[in-house]
């Protein structure tokens, strides 16, 4: 015998959750599917040397490793087993791993199928991912990332496609948000303009911390990568810059710059007969760490005036990317995307109850009964309620009617139908609806049309 | 740069794979949810401790194991070192390892949250699994298992519901069958009417393999599992008596035996009023491998007499399970449940051309236009036509159209709206029917009136 356990990090499902979960993915994927993206699949486990140096030293470290199968110390690296080198001995015995994100296996696959695809390429996945970070709060191992993206045109308007995905999916889940806007190309005039053009980098890093250590701290940190107080203030004003049109005339300098701002327009011109359902905002201390993001950067946020006692990060992302492909030999393909964080969905939904009741009910009615011969009964009459396409269920056997009551509570079913010989010889079933109390002898017929 | 390769033994699904893929699942969700089951999802990385033992030593072997991440030879079991054992090294430097199916995580599952559900407890679950088998046509590392199991009543009411699932999806993907049935007990009879009862695990291993070598080389398998001629040719005509009234009387000597029958008889009983849309038919020659099933098996096969060109094994198979959870310390939780091979699914429609043509419109209408004036204003087109829910894309920009018409050729969609400087001033789309040819002059709400 086993003493059950679950391995640390991953989580297990109850019933519940998987609906809730199930509703959030449905309804992002629904919206992928409206808006022309196709879904495509890859596997978990994926080659060593594709997702090796993707992620960064420290992403390399966060990589599930597989073993190789079979005798895997036969070819182990004899000199790093000797010396017990972790690292040396690595690629010796494990040459697969587990997928960490959607966009490496995305850039993999638009390399490899470029031929069975055509481009623009639209693609959305909805998969598990896998990170051996340290598990803690609303972190995990093992958790689902829902990303869309189009692979292989500079067309901004695909930048107000994903913008208008955002803005529907939030809309359908009911959740309120501010879509923040930047564009890498404006972070860099305002690099320029400030004469830190050098420094770009650095100065993203620091000012993506913006939000958490605040704009003195920030400062500090920009003197420390080799500006004066002068210059770190200046980038500091200018980012905190609300209107596009106040940016662009401090930005008249900067080609890089004022090609950032007419981005922004285009994006913007093409939404100009869409109605927003969400707050949508230019923000250009909007940094985002990921270092591919070339152009217009996204970052959605639930909305701090709709849920004032709700901590949570951004519960979406993305961008613009000159060349994600090329790590793979594929040249000049532009692409854009975003990813919904589910697992932060789900969290700020329960936590602000917007899940609607109609989606946790997963039976409609479920049957009861006193003996043998009314059960069969029963069985028979949820037998032709499923062959309706109504959720059916009953109790297996005739136990205490308190017993099969409880249970049938537990379902959460709206209807329960009482089946006992006076039922069976009249041909009815007694049917309870459990929100009022109310009880009817309804003929099968009868309660089809009441589910209706 | 990186080489774009994958892992052996692993697939990338294009766009219209996934769709026919999704196809089977969401077809056998929605019975399954019809049929009051609830999905549960457990992680794909679980235990060692979990996995191990539980498939035999052959399946030992082939459970994907996970490298413990960190400096993982640090701990390395020293004398396995030296002597290079990978056998007795692993546990020391791997403690995880992939699911290598649903149905041992159902089991633990079931008894690390015996008290957050109800029981009887119906669960089905859609997830992949991993096994390290040799790859091979059909057989992938990496694939989908789809099962439906309830633990926690002995009721024969389940039985033949899953046999009513079982129907249902089957006729819902158009795939005619057969579905075998057999029970454990008929073969414990079988054997014990025989003299045979201290053979029986071995004849259930020998029978399986009838319809592979055929009689004569399963009853030299029998006798040399130590019977007479006479014995194994006794157990091979009673095993291909097709009638359960017929058997019934050769095991009236047998306790266990007629147990089977009247339970089979019991089944049956249960599902007399159903209309069964594929053959269902007593089959004494099912052994099914699984030792734990112990009651009712099932197997289900694609209908030779409508496919004669198809060859495949059974789609379809399950069974009942007096002790599942017993692993894990749940005792006296008697389990019946199904799997679909949705795999082998796949294989058998995609050669019988049983997908519909339906499944495969991912889009309902695609838009060109000739010059940006145009291609603004079919992206207002479109923008509309996706807020009502219009599945609706555009090329990106104003590129040839011949390039245009070829990449909405590919899209499938069956409708395309042509944009000129004509269309946008008289506030129409010029829509080309791509089946029939014709094309006319449809304002927006013409469009959504003919895609109803």
């Amino acid at each position: 015998m086993s003493k059950p356990a679950i391995a640390k990090g991953t989580r297990d499902f109850l019933p519940s959750e998987v609906i809730k979960r199930n509703y959030i993915f449905d309804t992002i994927r629904s919206v992928f599917k409206t808006y022309g993206y196709l879904p495509i699949e890859t596997p978990a486990i994926e080659l060593l040397s594709t997702l090796t140096g993707k992620y960064g030293e420290e992403g390399d470290k966060l990589l599930f490793k597989i073993l190789n199968n079979g005798d895997y110390l036969a070819k182990a690296n004899p000199e790093a087993l000797a010396n017990k080198d972790s690292n040396k001995m690595l690629s010796s015995i494990s040459k697969r791993g587990l997928r960490y994100d959607l966009t490496v296996p995305l850039a993999r696959y638009v390399s490899m199928h470029q031929n069975d695809i055509q481009f623009p390429f639209k693609r959305y996945a909805i998969q598990p991912v896998w990170r051996a970070d340290r598990p803690q709060k609303g972190r995990y191992q093992e958790f689902y990332q829902c990303d869309a993206d189009m692979v292989g045109s500079e067309s901004l308007m695909y930048e107000a496609e994903l913008l208008q995905i955002l803005d529907t999916v939030y809309q359908k889940l009911n959740i309120d948000t501010v879509i923040k806007l930047n564009n890498r190309k404006i972070l860099q005039g305002i690099a320029e303009v400030s004469g830190q053009s050098e420094n770009f980098m650095g100065i993203t890093v620091a000012i993506d911390k913006l939000d958490k250590i605040g704009r003195e701290k920030v400062a500090v940190e920009l003197t420390n990568i080799g500006m004066d107080n002068e210059a770190a203030n200046t980038i500091l004003d200018l980012i905190e810059i609300k209107d596009i049109n106040e940016i662009a005339t401090k930005l008249s300098s900067s080609e890089t710059g004022m090609l950032g701002v007419s981005e922004m327009n285009e994006v913007m011109d093409y939404m100009s007969d869409y109605t927003l359902n969400n707050k949508i905002e230019f923000d250009f201390t909007l940094a985002r760490g990921l270092s591919y993001y070339t152009g217009c950067i996204i970052e959605v946020v639930a909305d701090a005036s709709s849920y004032p006692d709700l901590r949570m990060g951004s519960i979406s992302g993305g961008g613009r990317y000159a060349d994600l492909t090329a790590m793979f030999g594929l040249k000049d393909m532009s692409g854009v995307g975003v990813s919904f964080g589910a697992e932060r969905i789900y969290d700020v939904m329960e936590e602000c109850n917007l899940f609607p009741d109609s989606v946790m009910k997963s039976l409609d009615v479920f049957f009861v009964s006193f003996d043998p011969e009314s059960h069969k009964y029963a069985y028979q009459q949820v037998s032709a309620l499923r062959a309706k396409g109504v959720s059916a269920d009953l109790y297996p056997e005739g136990a205490k009617m308190k017993k099969q009551m409880k249970y049938a509570n537990g379902t959460g079913a709206p209807f329960v139908a009482v089946i006992g010989s006076d039922e069976v010889s009249a041909g009815v079933m007694a049917v309870k609806e459990m929100a009022t109390g109310e009880q009817n002898n309804l003929t099968l017929e009868e309660l089809l049309e009441k589910l209706k």
